[in-house]
């Protein structure tokens, strides 16, 4: 690669595998199972195979959150993922999710046995379950799924655009992260924009666009993500930083943050989990 | 910008208003109105604000679809939002879509009005509004979910990633084009070994999962989109090329792709819908 060179594209693109930065050796122009593997499972109906990225958060927050209600069919083994290890490509992931990303859940509780992969989805479908975080009037119900897309369809400009060219690109290029710092920085001011005015996303509920939304915006403007608190001025969306610091204090937030967490403090630290007392 | 010396991020990203590309003009770091105008409306109890893009495509198709069954509810105003000439930041469109994107809905049959906005949260509403394809038996529809949601997070990399980069991009930058292009091709592979043995996203049932992609990957592998079918050698994704021809031969797609479009053949070409008779 050279960028002094002017770049011109061959006629019919050919995978150079040598090309693609921090993750290269993840990244590939072919889906499907690299090597034949099982997937591990445990006791209860629902299987989660995950790590804890913001899409993975998403998911473990919503299942602490079911069981905070009580709800106790939400109990889950989620099972670590490790990505850069290539875990996603073994053919038992495959089966739940042919997209090879976290996070994929099998829930045994139905005959037979339901995948749902996407972490959008799975909110939904957790949410049609067990009947929560999902409003039942219509205008909330819209306003909840506007936002929960709002959030699936805005991230990717973020995790995939921004971080990936801001912190793991091999190269700083400008016109790449110009355009996503400006994407990021309109995204934090309608967040900012629509918090200044209600407390959660859909107004006075917490619901699944909230849970959705936090791991990745709540966390951005925490300081969490990408090193980027002071070049994107996080402190300046001052709503949003309000709404964040509320969502972490739950205590099913502060349990799903850490599952399936294999890097940062010790203490936070934690693998798989298996029941409540993983936590202790 | 210059590629060929090294670029160093500020501490501080601060807004140049020069840079941009082909949409600077409508790209900015924040959100909301700029300036005070009304939108028009009609007969209908469904009011549509959009463009012919693939995200607004997604809503025509669902509604033509859902006149197709015969359910006249579904019927509705459609009117254009130019957004190279900004008309996503009056205050009347704000009002529906804080995002300043299009497609967004009114539905003036529920007691406030509801707004939605955000392709997939339309899809979605009007999906339960009327009853209609989304499937109900728990794996259908968790399938249904997980492609839509795959459709959601996928289509950012193929719009605002590949095609931002390929086709509208000041410049041509190699490392860009190269990450993109072969997320591309594994989402095609994937849609390929689902579409190989399926003749649905979701199976047997034409549901808002393919009513979501159709607009992207279909019009991609039939050669309409970024002038790329041989870059990316659209025609060797076997299985998606069926399905697409499959879908593009239904009535309600054939109008449905019309509505809203102000450039093609003039024929195709259609700014406003108000009535079936408007195809005539």
């Amino acid at each position: 690669m050279s960028e002094s060179k002017p770049y011109v594209p061959p006629k019919v693109w050919t995978w150079n595998s040598e090309s693609g930065g921090k993750f290269a050796n993840i990244n590939r122009p072919i889906s499907g199972a690299t090597h034949e593997k099982a997937l591990p499972s445990g006791d209860h109906d629902l299987q989660l195979y995950s790590l804890a990225t913001p899409n993975g958060v998403k998911v473990t927050v919503m299942l602490e959150e079911l069981l905070e209600l009580g709800i106790s069919k939400a109990e889950y083994n989620a099972y670590l993922v490790n990505i850069m290890e290539g875990d996603q490509f073994s053919s038992g992931f495959v089966d739940i999710n042919p997209n090879s990303k976290i996070p994929a859940l099998l829930d045994r509780g139905t005959t037979p046995p339901t995948r749902v992969f996407e972490s959008g989805a799975i909110l939904l479908y957790l949410a049609e379950k067990f009947d929560a975080f999902y409003p039942k009037d219509v205008a909330t119900r819209a306003e909840c799924q506007s936002w929960l897309m709002w959030q699936m369809g805005s991230a990717p400009f973020l995790g995939g655009g921004f971080g990936h060219f801001y912190a793991y690109a091999p190269e700083k290029l400008e016109y790449p992260i110009e355009r996503y710092t400006m994407e990021v920085k309109r995204q934090l001011d309608v967040l900012d924009k629509r918090l200044a005015e209600n407390t959660y996303l859909c107004g006075d509920e917490y619901t699944i666009a909230d849970i959705a939304t936090f791991p990745w915006y709540g966390a951005l403007v925490l300081g969490h993500l990408y090193d980027a608190a002071e070049f994107l001025d996080v402190t300046s969306y001052t709503h949003v930083v309000r709404w964040a610091e509320q969502i972490s204090e739950r205590p099913a937030v502060q349990r799903g943050r850490r599952v399936n967490r294999v890097w940062g403090p010790e203490e936070e630290q934690m693998a798989e989990r298996h029941s409540a007392v993983d936590f202790d």
